[in-house]
């Protein structure tokens, strides 16, 4: 056999000098640390951090996204805020403040738009990702909520006080808007299934969620667990849940119900309620693991210190652990190996093997919530 | 509104130098050369190709995964060569002759080991991803097909003179065997699904498909298809499909059909057949837009000069188009806006607008057959 050392093959080709100059960021990824306005930037290889980056401003409720070199991050601050992180140079390269009140963002299938959903005022602002010189503003007379990308270079957003959700396709450069009435009272918050098909949004106003199909060339709303939600029961809520956490596993949703100490399970098709499983409080996130199998869960203040893994065949929870006091975010390596957890009062970031359990090692970070890693950028909606 | 121009800022911030030494990877991608055993190193955003690899040996029916970090790709050879490319340094840095005759390969999904499949000797081999050193040995006296990773640190892979899909479970270091007995007469290729959980081999001996439920404890084959194949009919067969291709669409997968002018298409859930759409010639690839809005169909010779797509609402053909002889590959970005083709005797790599069809470009190639972008590195069984 042919066999040829792979240390002696590799003094051959005189590969021994690593060149500090090169930053790989497929394994790389950012965490918010609100209290500070700062950005923490870890790697996952390393299980450890490798930089900070000040002066982003108001990062309470801030979230990110990733241009398609994962060499970019746009960084949507409650402030307004819009800043340009470069993660190979870990520094500011741009920032603009586009507003006075922001709540999220998403970035185009081809890497090319950067959105903004705003409070104040109200509406989406839409900006060349290379300047951040906006290219479309989208007024709406109405706070906007659940801003995220569509394939078709378009965006999709729900407005709070009319109950609409527009559909802004931006293929031709000129934004076209698609509106869609009745969507019910007070949507709070919104996702997009990781297909880019579905788009479902939670309400305050009423019990219920709505659905879209963007795959219908005339969408219209879909009612969903019309007798679920925080509705006109004025049950007492900690914090609505996010819907982010919607997971999917297999066939099923998983999602968070509001008020109550239950995640729920939704068929992805009838979208009819397919169970029920008892959780330790009232959740936050529940995420499903890359491959479906389990689905981790969060809870509300003031059971936020604990976290319980539900395997997604027996619907069961499966563990159950405590690892400090207000775990605010949960995120996945791409494949599923390990979990990302913020503690923020603990200031950890905890890392975990989602097969044994077993903590693999922890991050100092100052009050970290949102986790964000670089696989983002090659994902729908997120 | 305390709008900043962002042309302004970026000067105020200092960003204008860009550094060249900075190589972010996540829109690259490597195209086989297999005439001249080189890779092609392209970048999707730019739509162009940045480099080029020499020295690869035998390319022809070669693939490659990538590491985590979307820093390094890790080259099958059909001579046994198993090369490591530093694709931000364009160059190999380690390479082994690990057998006389291999096919394909798999990366584990924590990145720390890297698995080929061999025909010459048979069974398969585990090394270390970071020195190539052989870190277990899995003799079949089988040619091994189908080789896969799975969640938890895990190898899939079949036996071909047995008919038996061995599972190796490296979570402990040591690999732990699971056999499963009875796959059918001469399983000749086989896929993984997305998320891990099904393992579908086809069969060249007898009809039918062979799936596996990864997540039953015990493991037992599922016929798939049984009046489907080449089977005993002896169809002139002009090309076996490739399994990678099969596509999942929505609750649907989309499968090549063996020796057919056919595709066909099988419920995610039950495994039943649930339609079929003829096609212009026996297809090769039958690949799912990320969205799994539309498949993508290659063909083989004599007819592999056409591509259509099947809208998988419709299961109709909505479009067709020859970009020339020998169409050997199609890979999508990773959000599904654009697909690249591989047009071996036109030496090009093609790029299409998957919304408009629109040819948006094309990149120089030697002979050009698969298409990897990086993005892989963040999925399983790819």
């Amino acid at each position: 056999m042919k066999w040829i050392s792979g240390a002696l093959l590799a003094l051959m080709l005189g590969t021994s000098a690593h060149s500090d100059t090169i930053v790989a960021t497929g394994d790389l990824g950012l965490v918010v640390e609100r209290a500070t306005g700062s950005l923490l930037l870890v790697d996952q290889s390393e299980r450890s951090s490798i930089g900070q980056i000040t002066g982003l401003g108001d990062l309470s409720h801030a979230s990110l996204v990733y241009s398609p070199d994962q060499r970019f991050a746009y960084v949507f601050g409650r402030d307004g805020g819009l800043t340009k992180i470069d993660i190979t140079e870990k520094k500011i390269v741009n920032r603009v403040v586009q507003s006075g009140n922001a709540i999220g963002g998403a970035i185009s299938d081809d890497g090319k738009l950067v959105a903004v959903s705003n409070y104040e005022p109200g509406g989406v602002r839409i900006f060349d990702a290379d300047t951040l010189e906006m290219v479309a503003d989208l007024p709406t007379d109405s706070k906007t909520i659940g801003l995220v990308d569509a394939p078709g270079r378009r965006f999709v957003f729900t407005l709070w006080d009319e109950g609409e959700t527009w559909i802004a396709d931006m293929s031709s450069g000129e934004p076209q808007i698609t509106k869609i009435t009745d969507i019910g009272v007070n949507p709070y918050d919104a996702l997009i299934t990781g297909d880019g098909r579905l788009y479902i949004t939670g309400l305050f106003g009423e019990d219920g969620l709505t659905a879209i199909d963007l795959w219908d060339p005339k969408p219209e709303p879909i009612r969903v667990l019309p007798n679920y939600g925080r509705g006109q029961k004025d049950l007492p809520v900690y914090k609505m849940p996010h819907l982010e956490g919607w997971a999917r596993a297999g066939r099923e949703f998983v999602l968070p119900a509001v008020g109550h100490h239950q995640i729920l399970w939704v068929d992805g098709e009838s979208l009819e309620e397919t169970g029920r499983t008892d959780t330790y409080g009232q959740p936050v996130f529940a995420m499903s693991r890359p491959d479906g199998r389990q689905v981790w869960v969060n809870f509300a203040h003031p059971l936020n210190d604990t976290i319980q893994v539900v395997d997604t065949v027996s619907k069961e929870v499966v563990h159950e652990f405590k690892p400090g006091k207000a775990v605010l975010h949960m995120e996945f390596t791409p494949r599923g190996h390990e979990v990302w957890v913020s503690v923020r009062d603990a200031g950890k970031v905890m890392i975990y093997d989602t097969q044994t359990f077993e903590k693999l090692g922890e991050i100092d970070a100052e009050s970290p919530s949102g986790i964000f890693f670089t696989s983002r950028a090659h994902k729908t909606g997120l």
